[in-house]
């Protein structure tokens, strides 16, 4: 079964609204083992949806459509769809009733030109989910045994279309799909490594996997300053086949690539934390009942604040100071002596555990910007009252130093913790 | 001139990467008054590349493609775009040079795979813009004087991609386009009044530039954290006419919305940084020849983290510590009583002004979770030796209300300073 999404409103292609809606459908569809192929943004204009949605009708069984749905005279969506399917517009009394009393609940009187939001073509149906006064459609192209398509269509307002989406059009499609199988993610997040010698270390196992008969799939996702995940997917016949499939590439691929491994997202329990590098770091302090404090030159105060962004992070980075000049840390840690080079990066680190009174910590000393547009820095943790330092090179640009050099400190503790545990 | 957009990558359809560059790129179109009619996101294969491709080149005069010209075996870009134009893919000695050299000045080997990312379909021509490996490339569809099409295909990486757009692109299209109107615009940032109320105060004037004779549009743009946008829009002969036209709307709009516009971006002058609060609250210390420091327990480090972020700022905010509680707190800046409350607010401020030497200073004390998931706390700013606070209310989860907290205290501190300067 093979779906596309549409996505309508002029507002989009001008950027003045990020389209979350068509990600998060995908999400959605991929996690339901559905596959979608396009997603397309079209502007409120009659012409070019028709070419849209005409061409989607063409080539896909189901078509997704957000947007366009409400009351005023750029809203043709509803339109659009009763001249593609032949299917003229009735409007239904139900809905006019439902209308009208979310207005009279509002204390507010229904402007006429709402009515519009009541009609429906004519062999399609409302959704039964109606958060907000615009109905979802279900509109079947051709009539039964020879129905080649269907329309799902909803709001463009987030919440309002995330109810449809798994009240009715998820469930659907899956009966509709007569998949039984079930299909999950997991996601192995790493540091250290760039994607294509990731791809060299791992390039026997991807041939491996080129069997269909394993049953999974092993993708990258380069996700910048987060590092780079590979991705693995399997397909089985139920929640625990899947599951041990994922047991075992997950073993796989760690005994491959090693240490370099530092969280793991799996969509089966996607309610926790995403295992980022700064999750990830506070809970293994945590579970070591270690606290942890920070002297930012470089990264200016970004560790902190992604550390902290974290609930309850609190607890284990006591405390933080962010000096942008050597007399600044002498005067927040009582260094004395000069903070350049892997000498200063140690002192800094010693210095701002001890006055902190953390069981470990982490520096970051000034970035000397040098040649080709990078910089080198010196980075140090503290863990059992001994420092180590590490010298990097990174990209001038303020925020990818400061992101970079954050993930590169907190995975040196990382691994030092796991050493030390 | 009508422009599309292709969005290539698996990923992209899976919900795994919100597909912002498409929005950023349509943003760019349009303040350079070019259309954009549809954008479409694809996944890395072959069969679906080409008919997105292939019918973006038939019905559009340029096509903007982002996505799939990384390294590896997913990355087809440019073999589709070799095969749809009929340029078959020469190998370019310089682009070889260039990307053994981006790997050697990072001490790394170049991996043999990344060779294909010198690969230029023939009689097209890479973009002198190239901040990664990947280039990005221009290709003609047809030759001179038959040219149909223009492709123009960037990396997906957003900064690589930002800095071709506006390099290359925009320009290029511009002149190709023979558009001879000026069509420019200026964005009012504000805080601090929510956009129904912002709409009410400028009804009347909305009202006005209803006659088109007039020349300039308005439009809100609600940014969330970074507050609510009013942009002005204007079309005339030249660049000087438009200046003309957007200097008398923004003296119009700030006499009846006051002191609520906090800075000023302006399309015509973008080399410069964005005018976000911590840019301008920085600009204003910085012309009063004043230094600041901070003291972040509910904020967490984000007001630094946001303010270092600017460059040159470390010599504005000279020193930043954040305490996650009182006792260390009273390591930090030496104070001695309880933080709660209005006067804990004054308390920290006064410390870390003093503590740090500093002219100003800014602290927000702790957050007091409430009902309806709201948090309540006290912000408070240091001028001259005066420290006045602000209690505020704001969305209790985690990243809102450090966002808002932060903007609040900053937006505070410039108020005060424009009253003393």
């Amino acid at each position: 079964m093979n779906v596309e999404v549409v996505a309508v409103g002029t507002e989009l292609l001008l950027g003045q609204i990020v389209d979350t809606n068509s990600s998060w459908i995908g999400e959605q569809l991929a996690l339901a083992g559905i596959n979608s192929h396009y997603q397309t943004k079209v502007g409120d204009n009659p012409d070019r949806m028709r070419t849209v949605i005409g061409q989607a009708i063409e080539r896909s069984d189901a078509v997704l459509i957000t947007g366009g749905l409400g009351p005023t005279h750029d809203d043709i969506t509803r339109d659009i769809i009763a001249e593609l399917t032949g299917r003229p517009l009735v409007r239904s009394d139900e809905l006019v009733v439902k209308i009208r009393e979310m207005y009279s609940s509002r204390g507010q009187e229904m402007p006429e030109s709402n009515l519009s939001q009541a009609d429906v073509p004519d062999g399609g149906w409302p959704m039964e989910q109606q958060p907000g006064t615009a109905a979802g459609l279900v509109v079947p192209v051709g009539d039964e045994p020879d129905e080649t398509c269907v329309i799902y269509a909803m709001p463009g307002v987030p919440y309002e279309m995330h109810e449809m989406m798994l009240g009715t059009v998820v469930p659907d499609l899956i009966g509709r799909s007569g998949e039984t199988a079930t299909i999950a993610s997991r996601t192995l997040r790493t540091w250290g490594v760039g994607e294509s010698n990731l791809g060299e270390m791992l390039a026997e196992e991807i041939a491996r996997l080129d069997d269909p008969g394993v049953g999974v799939t092993l993708a990258f996702n380069a996700s910048g300053i987060e590092g780079l995940k590979i991705r693995l997917t399997a397909k089985a016949a139920d929640d625990n086949a899947v599951k041990v499939l994922l047991d075992d590439e997950e073993a796989r691929v760690r005994s491959i690539v090693g240490p370099i491994v530092f969280g793991v997202d799996d969509a089966q329990t996607r309610a926790t934390v995403p295992q980022n590098m700064e999750a990830v770091v506070l809970a293994t302090l945590r579970s070591m009942n270690l606290t942890v404090s920070a002297a930012e030159m470089a990264t200016g105060g970004l560790l902190t604040s992604r550390l902290l962004d974290v609930p309850g992070a609190g607890d284990v980075l006591i405390g933080s100071v962010v000096p942008q000049n050597e007399a600044m840390a002498a005067t927040l840690v009582g260094t004395t002596e000069s903070l350049e080079g892997e000498a200063g990066a140690r002192a800094l680190v010693v210095a701002v555990g001890e006055r902190l009174g953390t069981d470990t910590a982490v520096a970051s000393g000034p970035a000397t910007a040098g040649e080709n547009g990078l910089s080198t820095l010196w980075l140090a943790t503290l863990v059992d009252g001994n420092a180590e330092c590490l010298e990097v090179t990174f990209p001038s640009d303020r925020n990818r130093l400061r992101q970079y050099a954050t993930i590169t400190v907190l995975n040196a503790l990382r691994l030092r913790l796991q050493t030390a545990s």
